[in-house]
Parts: structure tokens; sequence; C-alpha cells
């Protein structure tokens, strides 16, 4: 099959991938629709060491399963594949299990392949009312959601989110139905006005929220989120940087601030808000490539002002 | 009267002080011990730019107050005196009043001096079964619950504290009387085996830790926390450094870790517990000095090995 290939120096397109092979309790997807998303482009460079097929946002087609109820179902996959017997694992958290793989990013392909496999118990069913665009939204978002599992309620928070790239979008969307009074801050007017056409309030951040989301992307979001939060208020970090962090924590220590990271999430509130319409994603699509022009997809998806660029991996 | 001055450059017993006045809602208080804290340390080296008296550990008996049914009281004093008006003083945390003045540290005198002045509402009645040299400790004791008002229940908890100091084992002292399983880590043997004496578990820390304080006072101290802590953990970072920390988060972020700033705590709890024994401190006292040798003390404060130096303005 065809595959995007990552060889630690070099990103092209193989035709002679060998096809993947479900063992034990996993399944075969062929790929709809495959997402960029910043991670990919950081593994370009280097990030974790990957070598293999990255992508790990994606919707797609059961074509052989363990399960055959499952056979030919349009599923989306939790990108954490645990162990299943650890203290993590059995405390639901595959996520946090310290073997686990992570499609396209630890130990095991992604999604910029004509077809991938994973363990059948990561796979979730997508309503048929949620198009292949909207779907392959579901990992990012459930991103997003992980933020209201990890504080509970946002129910009339001031929050501010720093970053108007994707992810920062989404946050700030999943925030605002959960009934935070939500600011969206970024450096990108053009970004700014589209998230603006989605409802969110752009604009400067006054100091004083009771919660900051670091979705900057960079490494200097831990302090601008410093100068904003109030005394006993929240930063939740969403940004992973390769690198050190520079910066003064005594003003986090006197004011007492939570510093929270959040990484993935459960898939099963995403789909539910993306179903019912409560985030809204379809509009972030800049522009589908198919897999052979998938340096391509990389450039656009790396270019200023572009939120998503997705594969298809059927053209 | 009698007071210990810090200039900016120099720390000098004045004996020509202005006995200080109350004013309205304020109380005179003659001071019987006071504690040397490291942040008294640091301010001689320029933390927060304070001049004028320090010492914000204190017990003392009420010698003129606005309120008539206090004179004569003994006492400790809540830190921190707010505007009373604020929103963070209407919500009872007076501690993070914007405009607050705080003993001995932000623009107003502290206790080594015969006599200082603070608000009535700031003063707490020690029982008479605390004697001077553990109601002393009644402001450090307080920081280290604050832990508990911050996170709720700690019962069962393995948790690490970082850092043999003063500090570290009053933290491990109150999180082993609130249920948790606490190793103390330090790199002092003569302060370790100290703290054994005291029931403190002291050893090496292994990684997988629920809860791990980083109570250091150094940069590194939130570095080696994040070794540390399990997925999901919790890291309280008591350390307040002047200067940068340089360290890679993108293990909080993955690991989704909670990093807690802590501060002062209230009164009530760290007297109740002094009260009845439930944390033990009158053996970490190495000294007891009068205030005209406060640089002796001072020096002795800043020894290796040295847990608490108290200094007797009456003497």
């Amino acid at each position: 099959m065809r595959a995007l290939r990552w060889d630690g120096h070099r990103l092209a397109v193989a035709r002679d991938v060998p096809d993947p092979v479900a063992g034990p309790g996993e399944a075969v997807v062929a790929v709809r629709l495959a997402g960029i998303c910043r991670t990919d482009l950081e593994i370009t460079r280097g990030y974790l060491d990957f070598r293999g097929t990255p992508g790990h946002e994606w919707v797609g087609d059961v074509v052989a399963a363990a399960d055959p109820a499952l056979a030919g179902a349009r599923v989306v996959g939790e990108i954490n594949a645990g162990c299943g017997t650890c203290a993590a694992c059995r405390a639901g958290l595959a996520r946090h299990c310290p073997t686990r793989r992570v499609t396209g990013i630890v130990g095991a392909d992604g999604a910029f392949a004509e077809r991938l496999v994973l363990p059948v118990r990561n796979l979730r069913r997508v309503p048929d009312a949620v198009p292949d665009r909207v779907a392959v939204f579901v990992e990012p978002v459930a991103a997003a959601f992980e933020i209201l599992d990890q504080l509970g309620s946002v129910a009339g928070a001031r929050a501010v989110v720093l970053g108007d790239g994707k992810l920062g979008v989404l946050v700030a969307q999943v925030l605002l139905q959960a009934g935070a009074a939500v600011t969206l801050a970024g450096r990108h007017p053009e970004k700014l006005a589209r998230a603006a056409a989605l409802g969110l309030a752009a604009g400067d951040a006054a100091p004083g929220a009771d919660l900051v989301i670091d979705a900057t992307g960079s490494a200097g979001g831990l302090a601008a989120a410093l100068e904003l939060v109030r005394p006993r208020g929240t930063i939740v970090l969403k940004t992973t940087v390769a690198g050190e962090h520079r910066l003064d924590l005594a003003r986090a220590v006197i004011d007492e601030v939570t510093i929270v990271g959040s990484r993935c999430g459960r898939f099963e509130p995403a789909i539910d808000a993306l179903a019912a319409g409560r985030v809204s994603v379809a509009p972030l699509v800049d522009a589908v490539y198919p897999l052979d022009d998938a340096a391509a997809a990389f450039a656009r998806a790396a270019a200023p002002g572009t939120f998503k660029v997705l594969i298809d991996p059927r053209s």
C-alpha cells in the first residue's frame, strides 16, 4: 500500500509498504481522511525520535477486525494503545500506560497511509450525521475536552485562551459551550477573524483571569499565562515544546497558581459535541490534499494563517 | 525601642527606633520570641527589596489594642494585612490582597524588635498549653497546612517531601498526620536523623509518587519533583527562588501533572495541631539568641545543619 514515511531525515510517500495485518484484538482500518497536527510537524523536526508513518487524527472504515460486528463501520480511534494490565490501564487511563504505543507518534504507524491497524478497543463508531471532515477532528476536540475532565466545571469562569491556532480555537469553543466567558488571544488577525466567525471573542487579554490556557505551542506561553492569571487561578498547559522553559516561578508560588499539564482526552464527549454541533470545525479546514501530495500538504500546514490541512489517502 | 534593621546593605540592631503606635483597628504587641526564616535570609540578599525590620514568625503579648479585651493576651499574628475591601479580602483571602502589607516582608516592620504593630484582625490567641517555643512555629506550620487546604484529602497518598530543611520537616509531619505515606528526601544526614526522631521516614524517593512537595528552596527542586511524580500526580511548589527556573515542562504536559503553587496558610489548623501535639516542633530549635546578637543568630540560621534559630527581644 501507499504510506507517508518519515525516516528521520526525509518525509516521502512510499508505494511498497506492506499491508498491515490485524493481530489478536486488532482491526485494520481504511483511512478516509487524516489531519496534519502540529505534532506531525514537530516529528519532522525530530520530536520523540519517531520513525515510520505519522498521522493520528483520522476517520476511516473497518476492513478487517477481530470483532466481526465492526466490519464496515466508520470509526475514529483513540491514539494511545495501552498494555491493558498495568495500574493506569486498569484505571481506564491507557493514555498514561508507561509502555503505551501512540498512533503515529510512539511505536505505531499512523494514518497518513491507505490503511492502519490498531486495537479494537481503541475504535469509536462515528454517528452517521457527522461527516468525514468533522469526524477527523475528534482527536483534537477530545484533547480540548480533556481540560473539562481535569478541571470539572468551568461555568462562569473568566477564561483566556492563549494561541489562535487550531487547538486554541477548539479549546475556546469547548470552554464557551461549557459556560465560561472566553477571550481568545492571538497574534494573527486573519485567524482571529475566522475564529470570530465561530462566535469566539478575540481580543487583548486583561490580567485577572480565573483560567488561562496555554495553547501557544511556544516556550514563552507559560510566562505569558502567569502574567494573566489571578491569584489562586489555574493555568492549563497544552504546549509541548522541545527544549527548556526559562521562567521565574516565584509568581506561581506567591499567587498560589495551579498549573495543569493536559494532553489527550476521551473521545466520547468530543463525538457528542461534534454530533450536536456544539463545537464547529468544518470552517477550520483550509485544504484537502491527496496522499501523493503529502509534502505540499505539510508545507501548507506549516504556513502562517493555516488552521487545518487534511490528507485523503484514497486519492 | 531596639529593633533589627535592614537598610539594603547592612543588618544591625538600632536602639533608637521609634515605638510603634497602634492606629485604628490595630494593636501593639511586645515580642516574646521570633524565628528566623529562610525568607529573612533571602531578604538580606535583596529579596523583594525590603527595607526595615524583618521577622514574621513570632509570639508576643498585646500591650495596646483597639479592642480592650485583647490587652495582655498572648498572641501570634497572620502576616498578610489586606485592605479589607477588595474581592480577595471579601473572600477571606487577605493573603492574596493585591495591596497587602506583609509583616517583615512587604511594607510593614516585623518581629525582630521589642514591639511591633499589626491589625487586631490578624491576631490569634495562643492556648495556654502551647509554650512560646512552640507558638513561634505557628506561621510556618500554617504554611504547611495550606497544602491540605489546597489539595483536600491526602489520606493514603504516597507522598515525597523534597528538602530536609525546617519547612520540609513541617510539611512531612503535616502530611503524615493527615494520613499520607511520607518519604522525606534530603541531602543532610544529620537533619534526616533529627527528622527520623520525629517519626519521619527518611530515604531515597522512588518514582511513582502521588504527591511530591518541593521544599528544597532551590531552583532545581521542580525538575527533581517531575522525575518522581506519577502520571496525573501532583507537585506542590513551596520554593520561591530569586531568578529563573530552567526546565523542560514537556513531561508535565505528557504526564498531565498538576503543579500547585503554595504559600501562606490559615493559622487555625496550625494552632490546633500544635496544641494537640500532632506536629512536633520544639526539637527543631537549635538556639535562642538575644536581640543584640541578631547578627550571630542570622549566621547560625544560615549554617548547614540548622533547623531553627530564635531571637528573644526581651533579652
